[in-house]
């Protein structure tokens, strides 16, 4: 159930690109933790020039014009292992299926209980068992 | 104060039927928390279809094109049990008053301590006071 | 590292009202928390009127069409007298910079422990050491 959010440069990305930034988020669940790749929850929203704004070097990278930020709801019992393991996967994925320089992706992993998500229904499917991922 | 962020499906929805969805977050605090109806903090985006990503049957579900994902800011005290009726409620009054299949509704409940909230002025109004609601 | 995203009225602030939103809200880092100006990661998001709706009143205020939710991604060590500053800040600079009345002002900070964060090179760059601001 990780739920990932990207905002990207508007008009920046084509829609096949767009497809790909999807496509490697979620596989960097399957690669990064080993999450089965049927738990896809992901948005994407572009925003203009005006809208996004990201510094071009903060923190020793080269941001390009491409440079996005991506959020991720992540379940809170993840140990920093994992959550350093997702975080350079997504990076590689993202490099490998779409371009994107490694120093264009910005992350943030919002910790949340695993009994504050639900699939449908409106059930808490993962309140009072252990993480099977 | 919770606040909700709905992502839908673009222009699958009718204005009407955007209008209704937030009528029953809204609904969802009064009916599931007892909050005052006057608490209301909503936003939605519309996400095409190459931004806009949700596993059709994860977890036994039987999505639609209309399927959604809500996110909702909520106070770090409360219960389990208060955000299972939280969770149950929304996806309840979508079905009554948008038609919204309960499969087709992903909700994370995101915790956030209440002090770290300001309703204006850039004050914490709820710091250092315990919850009314 | 703190990440804002603005959910903004569609179509109320110019452009240039955009940009002077975005660099009151990174200003806000520096006069608020003497965080570095290059810390610098914000969205905004426009919403029509059936997709933003925040109560006129509540809590006290006299809000407007103006009225504009700010969602902040903060380092979870912060103790609350940074974040009163902080929010306290944000609503100054609104205020003298794009005009905006401190009663339109709603934010939310959202805590995340900063080894959360990748700024770039899917690394986590404040994993293990004591934050620097």
């Amino acid at each position: 159930m990780p739920v990932f959010h990207a905002h990207i440069p508007k008009g920046h990305y084509s829609s096949d690109q767009k497809t790909a930034i999807a496509r490697s988020l979620n596989l960097s669940l399957v690669q990064g933790l080993g999450i089965p790749k049927e738990d896809c929850f992901i948005c994407l929203s572009e925003h203009a020039k005006d809208e996004l704004f990201i510094h071009p070097t903060f923190m020793g990278m080269q941001r390009s014009t491409s440079a996005l930020i991506i959020t991720v709801l992540i379940g809170d019992h993840r140990p920093s292992v994992e959550k350093q393991q997702l975080m350079a996967t997504i990076t590689e994925l993202l490099k490998q299926h779409v371009g994107i320089s490694p120093d264009d992706v910005f992350i943030a992993l919002i910790p949340v209980p695993n009994e504050n998500f639900s699939f449908g229904q409106g059930m808490a499917q993962l309140a009072g068992c252990s993480p099977q991922w």
